[in-house]
């Protein structure tokens, strides 16, 4: 669920439009108005919002957005009032741009979007950079690594519920196998995590869980520590089957470092506070024996603040 | 340019439907009237009909057909008269199923097909076998071939015009030194293959063709003679650059070998007639110097001749 909250009584896009235009007017910004309005509109609205604005004031609300905030909280808004494909379309042009072996961002918008999302984020990649995902993450990404990377982000996977009990079955034995053997970058262990439906690999870790009485995702959360490859393995399953325990994870380690990682707090926020923000904050209070509205008002401070609060407090508002 | 001949004058959808409900009728099956029809109808006229049909007579057209025709005559009627995006689901499926690795069909489909079709072929599959192609692809070829099916059927390839002059020189270098040192199954030479671009992938073959006055095609198809890689090889980069080229080719072996392949001439008359069977059969001409109505005519007979030939008449007609 999601922690969003949109007033009963939403203005009209032209209304915010004219308000947001007020926020930026005179010599101060009057942030708070900003947060208000846009930390309470949903995507169709934030869209109809910046259309009505670039017709009454012939401007971007990216581009005054740009000229009148800074820092942390501009890139908080910045990031939330895309629509969501644009954002993640953007989102995988960074990461390929400042390519890491560490950087998850390619696996959560492969993984942790529906397969209509992520198409819908692979036209619009090739509408806004002229070139197709595929060849820019393939052209970065190098050995083992560009292996799970590249079909990854190509795959179209089924969605339907139906599964292959047998198909599990003899797949959780594969996957197994090669946890035991090391053989993390095996071929058999890529074709079944970049190819197989959400739900068919749900019930293949169900079938790990009862015939091993261990975990998948545990299992190489266990060895994934300055293991490149596995830590991306373990984002990979985790996002494909319980996003809510990959995010509650990123989101404590973004705080609890030494040094906020305002970089992926911002990301995580942005793209889960109109999904799963609710689920997120419960795995969250279930690791941490606090919430995750207390530890951001305790790490962040100011209008980036304000920012993130709104849009996670959700039921706790 | 297709070769498909609509009259100017198209019955609507429920004449056609009772005319070959009609032809269906009585002792003998008026083979004439249903490839007088169904010949010269494309493929959105071909739906009309097949609903209309449904709607009047409570059955599938093709169940009818399966009842009345047989043999070559049936596959060539049956391919035909389904969709595009249908048909390829269904050569996708029996593909797989009848798993061989000197069989392209795979290929014809992955690359001479538009990025938006080769999509809408996988959301066709997801809707009638209930999983993904890439899942069944991925568990039915193995070793090198698996490297070069699987991203060639997942890849959402860019589109536009854009083409990058310096990525296509440094990789038309790529592919030489792949092709010089026989390393065929470099995953260089895959991933450029299977990620860019066709435009792009033009490009780069001209640069080959200028740097090292040699084609990249040729160079793959002189080595190809039993060896199945280099020949699925060969098979990309026709079927993405000049499917003309390859398709002239497949119609040839169908014809020319000892005993014809009907499998392999249905499907390219089915799949090319309403696209660009007009330049296969100047490709054909040029390479033969006999026409291809001429060669099917020697080759054929009966109904399914008559079929073959309505559907590729075209001009000649």
């Amino acid at each position: 669920m999601a922690t969003l909250r949109v007033p009963a009584t939403v203005p009209n896009p032209s209304e915010d439009a004219d308000a947001l235009h007020q926020a930026f007017a005179g010599w101060g910004t009057d942030e708070n108005m900003i947060i208000t309005i846009l930390g309470h509109r949903n995507a169709a609205q934030r869209n109809l919002i910046r259309q009505a604005y670039a017709e009454k004031y012939g401007e971007d609300l990216l581009k005054s957005l740009n000229d009148e905030l800074s820092q942390d909280f501009l890139r908080a808004i910045t990031i939330w009032i895309l629509d969501p494909t644009e954002r993640d379309a953007l989102l995988v042009n960074e990461a390929v741009k400042k390519w890491s072996p560490t950087n998850h961002v390619l696996i959560e918008i492969a993984c942790a979007r529906t397969s209509t999302e992520l198409f819908r984020v692979k036209q619009a990649y090739h509408s806004k950079y002229k070139r197709s995902v595929e060849e820019d993450v393939a052209a970065h990404a190098k050995g083992s690594l560009r292996k799970l990377l590249v079909p990854l982000i190509s795959v179209y996977r089924y969605e339907g519920p139906e599964v292959n009990i047998s198909v599990a079955e003899s797949e959780a034995k594969i996957l197994h196998e090669m946890i035991e053997s090391k053989s993390y970058e095996d071929e058999e262990l890529i074709r079944i995590l970049t190819t197989r439906s959400k739900t068919q690999l749900a019930v293949t870790f169900d079938q790990y869980n009862q015939t091993f009485e261990t975990s998948f995702e545990k299992d190489l959360e266990g060895v994934a520590e300055g293991h490149d490859f596995v830590s991306a393995l373990w984002a990979v399953a985790c996002c494909l089957v319980s996003p809510n325990v990959y995010f509650e994870k990123i989101l404590r380690l973004s705080i609890h470092r030494l040094g906020t990682d305002e970089e992926a707090l911002t990301r995580v926020v942005a793209t889960r506070a109109e999904v799963d923000m609710e689920m997120i904050k419960e795995t969250y209070f279930k690791k941490n024996n606090t919430t995750l509205v207390h530890d951001v008002q305790g790490d962040t401070s100011g209008d980036y603040k304000a920012t993130l609060l709104a849009l996670i407090a959700g039921s706790d508002a």
